[in-house]
């Protein structure tokens, strides 16, 4: 079974933006079965649209189509989809009136030309869109099937998540499987070399390492008969990385991240939680909430940019500032634990460094930060190097002291 | 003049990496007057490279192909090049011996397989490569031109700039030039409804609207003789836009963000600013101190998700919290009222609002988030209602508050 990935998107062609689509759609399309020998990327234009639906037809089973679903004019997918298979658009009611609602919750009117988004192609299987206004659509005319979806990755991969995977792998020979480790703690070529000897004679299942901001993630395929087949194939390979790696592998899944792990061993071991945060500014607290149910356990945030704002907050003492400076190991665990102390909750973490570009000086270059973990009333710190820029530097701290506190969590007797 | 860009590696048709360089490629491309109606992924295939080059040159007068230019069997598109313009490839000493040397300098043996890489097509122009071993190669033959290039971004970018821009550059007939407006506070549909005039009858400049997580930007581009006439072409297009959108237009540029831009008046008006969050959680803080020169005005920032950080860190009234509940206007100006009294600063802004999944009632569902902003003890509200997930929730409420705010920083008197 081959699919094409077909991407539709003028904007694509300026290269206004990245096309990550394509990379998610052939990673996903790899991992059920599905093999990809073409990624086709053509503007909003009519006669190009039409010849890549001929093109693509006369090498593969599928086009997965992405953009071109949106309310202007210039978005033609459905159209020349339509027009491929010689099939009618019809409007919708229960679309349109999911359009309508959509535009009262705004609290604006439905411009007209959204109306365009309530036309179906007929016989078409509806893909619905529960982050955006536009339904995607299967049509399956003969074995040849055509998935349209929205442009927007937050619409594009739910919808595809959702509908297409199953859908798609009714028709996939034998079954692959991935498992994906997550690891903290470790560098890329470090990680590597702990693993060359396995990566030298792999063969079913595989291992494929890859670096991503600041984690190092392993994915383990392997491929059975069934689903069962599969997923005994990866266990042998599983538990020789968990032996290999031990507590710096910090969660599996494709989804699953630093913030949520830290969340749960909160949620799970009863521990109410507060952040004190000087040049990461937010990031360690929003990265948290990004976790649902963390309202049970977060309490309170404090972004001390200024000295005032550490003493005040804080109650970070002023002889601490004035001797060690703000980017200092004491004046770390002093935030820590005095957000701990002015939230009343069990744990306080803490960021301070330089994020620079400016500020930096011999003794405290762009790029050093301190961070603290405080558990009833024990602190520990730890001194980061960060190389990069100033975001980088942040999203970095971030990481490593929620990293940091997983490991006092699981440590926790 | 038409290019294509043909990029190969099956590492891009599994979605192990994304296609940053068509992306890049595009671009440059488009702002030297080169257009690109199509980019193409194949996979180190040697049939489907060939079909690819034949494909491409039916449809364009250049192919920009980057990949297959490494030491290995698979790498190939080379050989692929010279059988399309049945030309040889000749063993170059001198690429041979720049070979040795970048291995010597990294005391390590050279692999015999990476003489391959000092095999060059007969009659080719070659592109230096100082970030890696294999130089790349342009062939122009009868005016069909095939552009060589590596995989890694790092060697790829500084080799097109340095020598195919200039080549290419003779060929391009006139100038593109680029202006960026971006656009807060309307709708994708709302915002082309506007233009649709203008869009039905563009021609030299022409306006390309996008949305962009939660902004809209337009592209005005023209095309002039030189670079002058370019840029005067595009000028009264951006005023009849200035007319039509007004105060909605926060900035101009490719890397323009609303913080910059809410920041830099921060520090013109020298207002000092400190921020409570509760839905946001952080991130309201973290935009803003993207911004280097932040520190002379963000002061603090508060995260208060409980209701008793609400009121024992900004002073939120009890009697507010019981009567109108955590999501109402009434609170998100007492806490924008009270963070700005706490921290001793002009300004204060807030979040607070439901981000789901969970939490949402009939009354006050998810998507519900009520915004201040306080200045000088003067308090403003605005009501939201955001679709989406959590995630997007969540940012869209960071940029409507930072967009709130830039208004009310404008009218300032």
């Amino acid at each position: 079974m081959i699919a094409e990935i077909l991407c539709v998107g003028t904007e694509l062609l300026l290269g206004d933006i990245v096309n990550t689509n394509a990379q998610y759609l052939s990673k996903r399309l790899a991992e059920i079965g599905v093999s990809v020998y073409h990624q086709t990327v053509v503007g909003d234009n009519e006669e190009r649209v039409k010849e890549a639906y001929d093109l693509a037809f006369s090498r593969a089973d599928i086009v997965i189509n992405t953009g071109g679903l949106g309310p202007t004019k210039d978005d033609l997918t459905k159209e020349m989809a339509c027009a491929y298979f010689n099939k009618k658009l019809v409007l919708h009611e229960d679309i349109l009136e999911n359009l309508e609602k959509c535009f009262e919750k705004m609290n604006k009117p439905m411009p007209p030309n959204n109306k365009k988004q309530a036309y179906f192609p007929e016989g078409g299987i509806m893909i619905p869109n529960h982050n955006g206004t536009a339904p995607g659509c299967i049509i399956n005319e003969n074995n040849k099937i055509v998935v349209l979806l929205p442009g927007p990755p937050t619409e594009m991969k739910p919808m595809f998540e959702e509908t297409v995977v199953p859908y798609l792998s009714k028709f996939s020979d034998g079954v692959l499987h991935s498992k994906v480790l997550r690891i903290m703690g470790i560098g890329e070529s470090g990680a590597e070399e702990k693993i060359k000897d396995i990566i030298e004679s792999q063969k079913n299942p595989t291992i494929a390492p890859y670096a991503k901001s600041g984690e190092m993630i392993f994915r383990i395929t392997s491929k059975g008969k069934d689903l069962e087949e599969a997923k005994k194939l990866i266990e042998p390979m599983e538990s020789e990385l968990r032996k290999r790696f031990g507590e710096d592998i910090y969660g599996e899944g494709e989804e699953t991240s630093i913030e949520e792990v830290v969340a749960k061993l909160l949620l799970e071991k009863h521990l109410t939680i507060a952040t004190a945060e000087s040049c990461t500014g937010g990031m360690v607290a929003a990265r948290l909430i990004n976790y649902p149910g963390i309202s049970e356990v977060f309490m309170d945030g404090a972004v001390t940019y200024s000295n005032e704002a550490k003493m005040n907050r804080l109650g970070v003492k002023k002889e601490t500032l004035d001797n060690y400076g703000a980017v200092s190991p004491q004046v770390a665990e002093e935030m820590a634990l005095g957000i701990a102390k002015t939230s009343n909750t069990n744990v306080g973490i803490s960021t301070t460094g330089i994020a620079g570009p400016g500020g930096g000086s011999e003794e405290k270059p762009v790029g050093l930060v301190y961070i603290a973990v405080a558990i009833n009333g024990k602190v520990i710190n730890k001194k980061l190097n960060i190389n990069g820029t100033r975001e980088y530097i942040r999203i970095r701290a971030t990481l490593c002291l929620l990293d940091a506190l997983r490991r006092e969590l699981l440590h926790l007797s």
